[in-house]
């Protein structure tokens, strides 16, 4: 098991009798998704992603990345949301927070990701930094008519027919839906090359999808270990479904007994900046999948030591409305040794010819041992290393857990329904034609 | 005034009883603050920053900045906390999140910062991003025994002595104790530049001295028109005791009323990923200043439109703790016009020709409306554009509003005892030695 779930800094805040009240509620939401009869369960296809459901469109991802390495120094990726957090958080999670600067010396394209914000700046610098360089596009949309991504996609398109003719639609490749909507039937007429959005998939479960897959290859990451990292998570997170014998039952477990008492904000944290766009996916995955019927952990997200010396006090001593998910990796990925000193200047050579990630994972635990110490509950998952296989395993310990935890706080796990209100208030705002529109804009207006 | 606070979307939130019953200990605390006789008044030095308190140390920041631009292709900072959250957040703000890859059109150095965390990838990277480059130092630390920035300074000064020899040391500049301190000794014995990290101010009050200041200088940004934000913002928000006339009171005091209300956490919101680390920096002082003695709001941050796609369902529905303080940026760095689209793809041709800033701001309003419909408050800041100076006026501001809102909680807003915790048993744990360490190490071999 490359993730592993210790209760070693959770002594006094959860007992053995709040673990036996949720033992069979636990029990019984891992059923629910695993039978597949709950709320929610026309989107259970990320159950299956493991297993590559579509082989022949699996191998196309394979060889359009193969592709597109060959044929650009840069590929803008064009999504938000589901269709943005997974990938880049998979690249960072593998390759750094400087993937870019490596890209090269790792035979890959630079990645930049626009169509997650409405700035103006994020479109006129990714321009600016495409000058001179060979580009592709993904353009990421179930719908095709998700205002960022569509706005970044005529610009991103117009550039690239500028710059490429007729020949752009060669290195435009298009993520959607299978057969319905305006952005597959474009996509057709301009016979740009198609992979497809699951029906079944939600975009927040969907980064082991084409979704995901694509611009993860295209990065130069082994796609195939990161799918086996998470059947075999599949595997050991569903052969058992007694808390004390699954880990991911037991995280979903601890998660609700803290929330019952008290707990709504929980702090995902790591002590790798590679990770942070992890923690930000883990955010959407969690957040979107519970905080809906006015419940839910709101979830938050730190690196340490960085953030030790800027919420360490909050969290150390404010009010106790919090718990934290450390992730303790076991492995780094570069070796660093603290030099000795003759000057001695900052007194710090007791800690000379030190490997730093021993001096990082100190850092962990006399943080954990503090933090618990000021009556913050630390849950920890020991990860092995920034493998791509432990990358997918960790996805699918998260998802499933989500899934079992969402149940557990009588939620459905996979709808949205909250995040339609602004979408319907905006295009009434920005002048969409239509009675739905007409009604709703003129409601704002005496509102306002 | 470049920063107004607008109470549009508090109707229902904040009622005038509310202000009235908070009136008073708001004008208090601002009196508090000014007459500097509460607690922490040791740490005051921050009010008086915009005046430039050593004019002959500021044009000495200056002239090393421009002999740093004039040396270098990089500079390190190391330094964390304060030490590395302002001059980061200044320069996102201004320069925005690509910085770097701008630098050298800009006339300036890149700017990596290191010694923030224990990573040793951050290390390792850093170092092999360097290679070929012209460099210097510039090592941020009070005392000089922090541990992250002193590995890093090891680390990076082996390096520099490598590569210039005895000549490193005209590339380093350290920002330090004027006096005390084994790196202030240091430095005088081999002869690197300093500034000071003046004695009455904490760390995250300490942008606008030289611990910000030269890094921020370094990258181009006016520091002149920093300075003169800054001291416009103090000129307008001391000027009078009302809440009713006085925004940065008006920012303290419905806090504390919505706080007292039960939203135990504030999300800090923008439009814009250049601010993102501005919200960094605006965590650390709230997060410290506040969160004490069980009390305070915890600090979360959230870039829209990006985060609406996954925390937007949440705030929007699920467990009522939070309230949002909104940054409604009225003049954008860009502009970007959405393009026509003839084939209308994505049924987006009715904002066509608009600019690509007034759907972002239309985004801001819609999502502010539905927000409060589902019962979170939105505080909204209005702030003119990403200028120096408007950055210098924000930072006032939010220092400002963070002392009075400290006073009014009934907390010391300049000390912050509970990050000792997991620094001691670092220390005890690593093999610091000394008594107080053993000890320690003692008590938590029990623990283990």
């Amino acid at each position: 098991m490359s993730l592993r779930v210790s209760e070693q800094y959770l002594q006094g805040f959860v007992t053995a009798e709040e673990y036996k009240q949720v033992e069979e509620s636990a029990a019984k939401a891992l059923a629910t998704v695993i039978k597949g009869d709950g709320a929610g369960n026309d989107f259970l296809g990320w159950r299956y992603l493991p297993d590559v459901p579509d082989k022949e469109e699996y191998a196309r991802i394979k060889s359009a990345a193969e592709k597109i390495k060959g044929m650009c120094d840069a590929l803008v990726v064009i999504g938000i949301g589901g269709s943005y957090l997974g990938a880049r958080a998979a690249i960072e999670y593998c390759l750094g927070t400087n993937y870019n600067a490596f890209a090269k010396k790792n035979g890959a394209p630079e990645i930049y990701f626009v169509g997650k914000d409405l700035s103006a700046s994020t479109i006129t610098e990714t321009l600016e930094l495409l000058k001179g360089k060979e580009v592709c596009l993904n353009v990421i949309s179930k719908s095709g008519t998700t205002t960022e991504p569509a706005i970044a996609f005529r610009i991103f398109r117009e550039w690239m027919e500028n710059k490429y003719g007729e020949k752009a639609a060669e290195r435009i490749f298009v993520t959607t839906d299978k057969a319905r909507g305006k952005l597959k039937e474009f996509s057709t007429e301009k016979g740009y090359e198609t992979f497809v959005v699951p029906d079944d998939v939600g975009g927040r479960f969907s980064v082991l999808s084409p979704v995901g897959l694509l611009p993860i290859a295209c990065a130069g990451i082994d796609i195939d270990e990161m799918i086996s990292g998470a059947l075999d998570a599949r595997t050991a997170y569903t052969a058992k479904d007694s808390l004390y014998e699954n880990d991911c039952l037991k995280y979903a477990a601890i998660r609700n007994i803290l929330y019952a008492k008290g707990r709504k904000v929980e702090v995902l944290a790591s002590y790798e900046p590679s990770l942070n766009m992890t923690a930000e996916w883990w955010k959407q995955l969690y957040g979107e999948s519970e905080g809906k019927g006015k419940k839910g952990i709101f979830p938050a997200s730190v690196c340490f030591t960085t953030d030790l010396h800027s919420l360490g006090q909050f969290i150390q001593d404010g009010t106790p409305v919090l718990f934290e998910t450390v992730i303790d990796l076991k492995t780094p990925a570069h070796k660093v040794t603290v030099p000795f000193d003759a000057s001695d200047c900052d007194g710090l050579n007791f800690i000379a010819n030190k490997d730093l990630h021993d001096v990082n994972r100190t850092a962990f635990m006399a943080t954990a041992m503090a933090h618990t110490e000021g009556d913050v509950p630390n849950i920890v998952l020991e990860i092995d290393s920034r493998s791509a296989y432990d990358f997918g395993y960790a996805v699918f310990f998260f998802e499933l857990a989500c899934a079992v935890s969402g149940y557990m706080l009588g939620v459905n796990p996979f709808d949205q329904p909250g995040v339609e209100g602004y979408k319907k208030n905006m295009f009434a705002l920005l002048g969409k034609p239509g009675a739905q529109f007409d009604e709703i804009r003129a409601k704002l207006a005496e509102k306002m």
